[in-house]
Formats: structure tokens, C-alpha cells, sequence
């Protein structure tokens, strides 16, 4: 098994994102890192990403070198990671695809829908995969919980509730510290602040386990903190295609949530429940009767949670090795098989319209607005 | 300690309230049961009371005939519980509010706004006791919620966010069971079906614990099952006088949750959340603190939780018994003491006027509607 | 349904105790409380007693007196709870059956094997009631899980695994305070402390689940704050005349431990868990399957699960509900149903020879001792 | 921050333990797996050592070719880990030892007392580290307990309470399937099953919590399954050197626990709570306060616990990331940082000791047994 090339763009010295990603991409012997654009500082991405092993003429100063290097190498990389400022995703994104290379792109894929759709095209004509880091859907026990629901475990969907609410965020003396403000700033945020920052992950979650699109939703956004002109807590419903109705709830002044990242999925004949703080069980109620405990590493687990769990029954895996799932996810990809479970350019574009949806409904007092990409509405 | 001499109106045999009520009104010794018309039908009524120790003089066979003869006695009883169908509080409780009797009445304590206003008035004049049984806000923990929100312990409150939803009609097999299907029939249930039912009691424990009241919503209300008229699944956004925000979801086709009630209140210096499965923990975070767990009957709570629990810290005490704290809360009132904490007939009408704002907002694709009876909107 | 008279020696004004039998006794409508010698100050006893509405001639100074009085009464009291001082219990136990009375007995029921011996053979010949307050065993999901031994649905039991264990003892600045230091002071508590107070309680309740009977055992005893002279922690390994293996801890100075305690039984072909902090669920795990959570209320429960619940399912009840189980299981033995699940005087001296066993074996090291009454050691 | 040399004896393909340790090695980036001797049949591990990208000439067919191979490189590797049958460990650990190498064993280090004590010597004579795998105890929220410990946050450890309890062995008609069978045959599990197993875990995470060692103890084994020759079931009550007292249950057929491994450490002054299922968690009680949750992250955890964690908080890490943490351990003592935290060879003769103890102990009805090597009683 020979490993596949991987470089990087973004996540340098003392960011969180980059030791995450590498953590991912080498966890499982699947990736080697051999060629990064680490900083947008270039000597020092150069110097880091040599002190990271990555050789001297793949240590690159910016995002244009790297592509200018790597894409007439015989040995080029088999996928790049964009973790760049957000602004940036699209441009980047763009070209890479453009080259033939492979790319996971940090959350949000794009800041405007159009942007988005264009990635759309470009990753269809480029063949190339295009894949977007929405990792909590990696998690063996939600990859259960959505092939129980395509195999009809539950019946047809009628309602998922997802909250994904956190009070890390709730110190009004700490609004101003550089660190959280920015997050409600439109200036630096873009037009949508929890809702984009955390509530797009559980909208993912719900489109991903019901295996189904969200169609149009309404809005409640408020700022509970007066110098925050973005929202930090906000309330959506929405209704799916086939049909389901949704209700997602994110916050960030919810003091004493953690990691408050839960999803429940009822059907008519079942109901599922599931906490990203205690990701390694599934909650299964059959209707009429008793809640089973699901756990990763059971016995007969469906394929898909089954091949993302490394240790036992029980041994607890986390979010570092759910980052880790995308990555086996794409090497699995780019060696040909199924691309099915990756969070993909079409998702990236449903994420974006669905904010600029529930910030447009938000500003019409909760109107139901379409959350629909333009390109997918004929559908 | 003379006990209290009390009646009750419905609440027969084989029905869940009557025991219910009974276990409640004389677990703590306080009130001894000396009147009662049991039953729609007088004769059943009558020798059921008879059977439960009632004298033959006070076993009556409907309620006017009961006001008729507690009226002029003497000895007559020092409150009247009432039980009977949802369609007849209004004119019952009127009646023995009029004849100066305290009454304490099941929920709706009326199916119209209107309706409720009269009471309200009518207890006023009266000067007697109107209670409505919200009795979830009796659990001593919850008491202990409020305490601390009205001692300023987690600040201004920002957020409330309560769920009641449970899975207990979410077989579709199982809707046309008349035990299931009256509640979402309009005919028999009135306007609203989930909402009215069970999202009423998150909505009173929202006010109840913030100490404040709901000025406007926007609901979203679906019938998941496709038989039913009435609402099986609703949202509710709200903003109380205070300025505080409200999240609220109910749902009876939640297969898995048992009895999915629960609080959280999120201030500006704290947070606190209580789940009515695990009545006797609350969970309480100071803002850039650990969360800590105050327990029933740990030493300095407040005192209203410390007299409404019986026994010591960590022997759970339940549902049946947070009944019984409202019958205790009616018994020190009756005495003469405070009637805070009693969910009282201002309580019932703002739940009605919540009701029939709901369902206008709902109608009207969530539109903002004011939750306020006229009454209170001078305000 | 005529109400039982009831009648109670000690539980006086300011006990714990006394409450908790009148509400158990009461709660349910079954027994009307007429008589009671509450004090040991006699006029206290009779003033306090008048004031719970206990009629002149029924409110006695002592024993003694209430006993004469009953004795020859036409309308004399169906049973007597003994909640006196503990080295009281025998001889009023004893001489409550004698006078042909059914009682309801305190734990411990005598403070030796050969006194809790003399009271089975006097329930026995007198024909009445002897039963013992280990109330934990009327919860009802505890008797659903003796009821699925019972039943064999989880076959031949291997191994029961059963804790009680606090931390309220746990402060050493505390340990001199005369409310927790008699717990630890022979010439108060007898020859055990926190096993007898506490352990006994985890001992019965692994017999009543499993059906079975303790035959010797092997006890460690510690005091972990050594002023104490009688043990604060123990662990006591057993086994069982049908071949099950035991095990058993409790401590008082478990601190952060509220109300610590649990239940595991282990069979052939299943595993069931129980925790009193959580009463109203059961786990249970079929071998090779999901643990399914059992919920009180719940559809299909064994009769004894179902009939000793008031609400239903996921309304919590709790520890006073578990009191008044007691109390409906005498009502219904006294009008000549089963005793079945009523805790007896065997239970009783069971648990006494249990304590001895485990005073013994501690001093010698752990030394596996006979823990059965030789009454019982010829089965 | 050039990667350090790593290889690794055993781990061959389909074994579990391989990939766990070449995650732990290569997930954050400290290690390079440059050499390996991974199967007992020398063509089959040379093969796959070439498949994970092994060169040629570091690809070895058994573990004395490997120690020849390496001995006289420049570049030789910096850590060998010893995953190989447990009967092998002693042998291979010495032989690397001796000739300068750094080691890591799979656990048990030893069959025998007498060759831990010659371990022992052997890495102090070569100044190398020898560190045994007791990877429980590198997650963060146990160092985090075991530096609250330490710091006198708890004040004097009273009582150690530490289980190991599932129940993946309890199906009878599984018992003779080989690879549950062998683990309970002493021809291949040696003197002890279920305590040698998982037992010596929680013994081992007693000691390193409360920085203290056992000294003696008393053990009770059970075979609940009648055609096991070893213990499936096993609880041992122990003394440390601090007085510490201590309670360790360990067991197979616990059916319904999966991986039911959790520590209880309750002070003078405190008590600490973790379970391994739940591992960024710890519960903290100060003695007459309310429990804390202290969550993995947080701000002001001490610094072996932050050091060791790699997301933000509530965030999950699991078990292969606490693999991982001794994998950072050793980096940082390879580096010349300290080796505290790091289980040494001393842990695993004790280890190997106390299993030796408790076997005899239980052979002799409980009887005390000391507890320590030989080498560590002159203390």
C-alpha cells in the first residue's frame, strides 16, 4: 500500500486546523505530507513546513508557487487541503481543481452562492474530487445512523431536530477580545456569525443522515450580546425535500454547553439519537419499542461505521480520527472507489445558500425563503 | 395542624387525574377528602365517592348539586379541585370562585381568551385562590431554578430554551386508537393539539423560571401524520417583556423520547438546565466556570426547594409528589401565606392567549403575533 | 374500598421518619392513620399525635400503653409500624405479633441473630405479618428485574454485583458531630457501622433480585477516619446457596457519591443494572445484544413492575413512592393476597447473621464465615 | 523537529495491535516507522513491513535479525516496540535493551517476578528507557486526576475504588471459540486470566493516580463458567505503602458492561471520578461541595493534561490518541525531557508481582499476600 502524496495549504505554525489535518491525513499511514504552503508569511511556511520534513523545493512560499511546482511534477501531490482564510477558499480551490489536482477544502467552500456553484462545475469538469471538511459526519456511529435510515431502519423521515449550541461565547467581557469578536463582525465573518460559524455543521449533519436536501427553511437570528452586529444565537426550520420537516437551534451564549453538537431523526417507525460528546453510541428506538444502545465496534454494524472504527467495542474514538475518517474516505476515493460519504462541492454550495437563505429570512422576520443553490432548484 | 377540607369534580373511577390528585392533596397530611362529584354519571359518581370514604351527604352527583351543598355548610370544604373535561373548567371554576371557594383547576383553565379574562377577574374580585395545575414547576429543583434566576445568579437572562417532546403517538398504526386520536381531532381538542397539550407546560415553566411573561411568538406547527387536523410537531420562537429570547419544541412523534421536558436558561453571568426525567439534579454553569450539579436537599439551597422536598439529598422524589407541592403550596396559601410560586388564573389565560397566538402565527407561515391577552397588554 | 387502620410507635415530631411512613402509609388511600405512641416523651407523643388528628384515646405516652389499648378493641389497628430506637425493635415487634397485630418493622429488626430468630418463630406461630422496611425492594423496576430472574431471562445467575456507597461521612472536621459520630460508636450502633446502616441494605436488595440467599461470606473493613472505632468502608465478596458469586462495597466517605446505590446482575444468557439514583430505568443486555433501556411504565412489564405504579411511563417516581409500595403490598397481604416481595422477618435475621458474619470474618482477616442464622443452615 | 526513528517487532497483518501502535507513533508526527520484524513467519513480515513502506534492508524476518540489523547503524531507530506473544516480551525487551536501544513493551513486560526484577536492572544499567504499555493512563483528564493528586487537591487518598468489567467472555457457548478460550487455558494465558488481563489495567491506573504502590492484598477469583481453568471474575481488595485502601473488581462477564473501566480516588478533603468510556471527563467533589464537571481543555488544567490533548474543548480524544500520548511521552524523554508519566519497568514488574500475589492469595481463601517484588520491599 503504497501512500498517497499530500500537501498542504494554510494551517501553520500555531494554528489549530494544521496539526488536525496532518493528525488526519497520516493517522492511518494513508498520506504522506510531502509539499505545503503553510503561512502566508512565505519564508516563515517555507522554514515551518521544512522543519515538518516536507523537502526544500516543496516547501513553498505561497499558494501560486505551489501550484506553479507541483503541477508539472511526475510525482505531484494526489490531493491538496485548503485550509486558508475563508475569503480565500474559492480562489484557490478553483485553480487547483482547474489543474487536475484533488482538493479538500475547509468550511465554508466559498463565501457566495455563485462562487459556490462555479466550484460546482468546475469539480464536474475537472473529474476531480472536491470535498469539504463537514468531519462530524465522519463519525462511525452518524455513518450508522444514515445507513440505517437509506435501509429504511426507520421508515420515511418525518422530522430531525439538530442543535449544534456551545456557550463559549457568552462572556460579554470577552466580546471584544480579538479572538471571539471577529466571529460577529461582518467585516471579517461575512453576513452570517454562529449560524455560518457552527449551525451549517448541523444543517450538513441533517441533509447527510436523512440523506436528503433541504429545500427552504426560516429564521430567527438575534445577537443576545448588543455589540455583536451578527447573530450568536439563531433558531431555523425547514422542510427537506422529500418532504421532512427540520428544526435546528445554534447558539453560542448557551452557557454550560460544551460541544453541544446532537442530532435526532424520526421516522415512522423509528427515532434516532446522537451526541457528538458521546460519539461512539447511537440511541435506536424501534416504535412501540424499547431504546437500544448502539455501539461502535458492535457486531453487525453497517459497512460504512464498521470500516471507519479502528479499536473495539467501546474504546472511545474522537473528533481527531473523525478528521481522519475524510481522510480515508478520500484516499479511497482517489484509488477509485465510491465517492459516496464525502462531503462534496454540492454540499459546500447547499451550505452557502442555505446561509444566505436564513440571514435573508432572519431580515424578513422569519419569511420561508428558498435555501436552494439556484443550479439545483429545476430538480 | 387541623387538616384542610377538600372536593374534587371529576377525576373518577379508572381515570389517571383522580388518583393523581388524590395521592397529591393528601400524601403531606394536609388536606383530609371529604367532597366529591366524581363522575359524569351521578350514581357512579356518587357510590364511587362513597367508596373512597366520602359521607353520603357530600358523595354528589353532579357539580351544581355539590356547589348547592357546600355552599351553606358550615363546615364546608376549603377548596375544590377540578378535573373534568377540558370544555367545562371555565363554567365550573367560575361558579365556585363566585361562591367563594378556592379552586384549583386542571389545565386549559379555559378554551377561549375570553374565557380566561373572566376568571381572572372574577378571582380577583373574589379575592379567593385560582390555581392551574402546571405542577412540573412544583419540582423542587425547578423552585431552585427560579430562586436563582430572581437572586441575580446567572445574571440577566438572555435565553430560554424548552422542550416537551415525546414519541408516544408516533405510531401511525396507533392514530386512529380513540385514546390517541381525540387529541388532534379539533372537534374534541379544540385549536391546537400538541402545542395546547404538552408545549403549554415548557412555555408556563419558561415564564415560571425566567419571572417573566411572553409578549410575542412565531410558531410553526405540522402534522406529521397526514390524518391528523392538528399540530403532532411545533416550534415556537417567543420574546418575553424582558427582552429575553425563547426557543421552544414539542412533539408527541419523537420515537425514543420518553418524557422529553426540559429547561435550560442561559444568563449573562450563568446557565442552568433540568430535565423532568432527572427532577431532582440541576445543572448550573457559571460563565467561564465548570459545570456544577446542585442536588435536591444539598445544604444552602433556596428555601423554597428545601421545604418542598421530604426526603434527604439524592433519594429521588418524583412526579407524584411535585402534585403534591402545589397542594402544599395551597395549603400555606389557604393559610394565609404567600401565593407565589402558585401557577395562578393570570398564569391560565396568558396560556391561552399563547395558544391562540400560536395558531394565528402558524396559519400565517409563522408571522410574529402578540402572546399577550388584551388584559395584560397595557402593560 | 375500606381504608386500613393503621397505627405507628415512634417517628415523632422532627424525625426523618416519621413523615416518611405517614406519607407511604397514606399516599395511597389504603390505610387511615388512628393511633400512635410517637415519642418517648410520653405527653410530646400524645400532643404531637393529637395534632396529626389521632383521636384522645388513641394518642398514647408509650408502647406499653398503646399496646393494652389496642389490644381489646373491637376496631383495633390492622398494623403497627415499629420506628423506634433500634435496640427497641424486638421486644415491641415481639410483642405487637404475640397480641396477634401484623407489623411493619424498621431495619434493623433485632440487634442479634438469636433475637431475629425468636421473632420468626413468633410470626410464624402467631400467623401475622412481620415485615421489615428495606424499602429500596419496592421500587418497581427492582421488582421487574427479580421478576426477569425470576422468570429466566437471564438464566442461571452467576454473579450479582451490588453497591452502597456515600460520601457524607467523608468530612473528618464532621466526624464529631454527634449526628454522624454515634453511627460509628459501639455502645450506639452496635457491632457495625456503615455495612449495617448501609450494606445491609445492598445485601437484601442482592437476595430479593436474585432469589436467593446469602450462605458466607468475606468481609474488609476499614475506618478510613480513624477516630471512628466501627467501619466507614467495606467490601464484602459472598456467595450464594444456588452458586451465585457476590460482591458488595458500601462506604460513607465515597465523597461526590450521593446516593450511590446500584445493582448489576449478571446470568447466563443476560445482564440487568439498576441504580437508585436513577430508579425508574432498568439496563438490560441480552448475551450477544444491545443493552435496552426498560422503562417504568412501559408496555409488557411484569405484573409486580406494573401494579406498583402510579404514573406513567418516564414520570418519574421516587424514593417516598417506594415507602408507600410497602405499604400497598401490606394492604394487599392483610386482606390475605400474597406476601410475596413483602421483606419478612427471615429477611430480617438474614441480614442480622449477615452483619455478624461480616464483623467476624473482618477481624479475622477476611476469613470466609457461615453469614446464615443457624435456624437456616439445615436447608 | 526531525522525526525520531521507530520500529516495531510483532504487529504483523490482521493483528489489532499493529495499527494501534502505528497510529499512536506516526499521528502527530514525533516518530518515522523506518524498521520492523512484524510476523513470526520472516517472508510474511518482511512482505508487509515492505507494504507500509519499509526499506528493504530494515524490513526483517525475525527479531534477532532486526537487533543485528540495527545494533551497528548510524541510523539506527530511536524506540523499539515489542508487540509480539506475550512469552517472547521478556527476552526480545532485554536483548534491546542491553544493546542501547529505547523500548516499549506490550504489557505484560514479564511472565515471571524474577525477570521483571532483571528487566528492572538491565534498563537502569543501560541508562534506557523502558516503558510498558499501560496506555489508560495517558489520557488526559487521568493525568489531570492524578496531578490534582499530587497537588494535594484531594488531600490524603482514604480509598482507591478501581474496576475493569465487561462482558465480551460471558456467553458460555462462545467459551471454546479460540480466541476467547486460550485466555483462560493457563498453558497459554499463564497463572491468570481475567486479572492478568484487565484487572492489572485498573491496578496499575490505582497506583499511578494515587502516585503510590500496592503492597499487599487480598483476592477472590471465580470461574463463573465452569469449563474455564482461570478466573473470568475477580475482586481484590488491596493496601498501598500511603495506607491508602483500596477495591478492585475486574470481570468478563459482566454482560451488558462493554468497557466498564473506571476509577473512583476519594481524599481527605475530595473525591475524583473517570470512566473510560466517558474519558474527557472528570468529576470532581470537594468535600461538603457540589460536583464539578472538569472538562479535557478547559482553561486551568494542569499541564500534563493540556499538554497531552490535542482539540479544543469537548472536542472527544479516544483510546488509539491516548496511545498516541505515550507515544509524546516517549518522544520527550528520547529528547532528554522528563520520563515521569511515563509507565517504567518498575510498573511492569509490580504489575507482574501483584498478579503473582492475588493468584496465590486466591489459592489460599483471601489470605493477605504481599504484593511487591522482592527488589522493592527493603523500602
Amino acid at each position: 500500500m503504497t501512500k498517497l502524496k499530500w500537501g498542504m495549504i494554510g494551517g501553520g505554525e500555531g494554528s489549530q486546523i494544521g496539526p488536525a489535518h496532518r493528525l488526519g491525513a497520516q493517522a492511518d499511514g494513508r498520506f504522506a505530507f510531502i509539499a505545503g504552503a503553510l503561512d502566508h508569511r512565505p519564508e516563515e511556511g517555507r522554514a515551518y513546513a521544512r522543519r515538518l520534513g516536507i523537502a526544500a523545493d516543496r516547501a513553498y512560499g505561497d499558494w501560486t508557487e505551489m501550484l506553479a511546482g507541483e503541477r508539472d511534477r511526475d510525482d505531484r501531490i494526489d490531493l491538496v487541503t485548503v485550509a486558508t482564510p475563508n475569503a480565500t477558499h474559492f480562489e484557490i480551490t478553483k485553480a487547483f481543481l482547474e489543474a487536475g489536482f484533488n482538493v479538500l477544502c475547509e468550511k465554508p467552500m466559498t463565501m457566495t452562492v455563485e462562487e459556490g456553484e462555479e466550484i460546482v462545475r468546475v469539480a464536474e469538469r475537472s473529474g476531480r474530487i472536491c470535498a469539504v471538511n463537514y468531519c462530524y459526519s465522519a463519525y462511525p456511529m452518524v455513518r450508522q445512523a444514515r445507513a440505517m435510515v437509506r435501509n429504511g431502519e426507520i421508515g420515511k423521515v418525518r422530522l430531525v431536530v439538530a442543535n449544534f449550541s456551545h456557550g463559549h461565547h457568552g462572556d460579554a467581557a470577552d466580546a471584544d477580545n480579538p479572538r471571539v469578536r471577529w466571529r460577529y463582525d461582518p467585516a471579517m465573518a461575512g453576513i452570517s456569525g454562529q449560524f455560518a460559524d457552527c449551525g451549517i455543521h448541523a444543517m450538513h449533519m441533517a441533509s447527510f443522515v436523512c440523506d436528503d436536501e433541504v429545500e427552504n427553511l426560516s429564521a430567527d437570528f438575534v445577537s443576545t450580546i448588543p455589540s455583536r452586529e451578527l447573530e450568536d444565537d439563531a433558531m431555523v426550520n425547514f422542510r427537506m425535500s422529500g418532504g421532512t420537516v427540520g428544526r435546528l437551534w445554534t447558539s453560542s451564549v448557551a452557557i454550560g454547553r460544551q460541544h453541544g453538537f446532537d442530532i435526532q431523526v424520526f421516522g415512522e417507525t423509528g427515532g434516532l439519537r446522537w451526541a457528538s460528546e458521546q460519539p461512539n453510541q447511537l440511541l435506536y428506538t424501534p416504535v412501540g419499542g424499547r431504546t437500544q444502545i448502539i455501539e461502535k465496534g458492535e457486531a453487525g454494524l453497517h459497512e460504512d461505521a464498521r470500516r471507519l472504527s479502528r479499536v473495539s467495542i467501546a474504546h472511545p474514538e474522537g473528533f481527531p480520527l473523525a478528521v481522519a475518517n475524510i481522510y480515508c474516505d478520500l484516499a479511497d476515493a482517489i484509488a477509485g472507489e465510491t465517492r459516496d460519504g464525502l462531503p462534496d462541492a454540492a454540499a459546500g454550495v447547499r451550505s452557502m445558500a442555505a446561509v444566505h437563505a436564513a440571514v435573508a429570512s432572519a431580515r424578513k422576520d422569519g419569511a420561508w425563503t428558498d435555501a436552494r443553490p439556484p443550479m439545483f432548484r429545476q430538480e
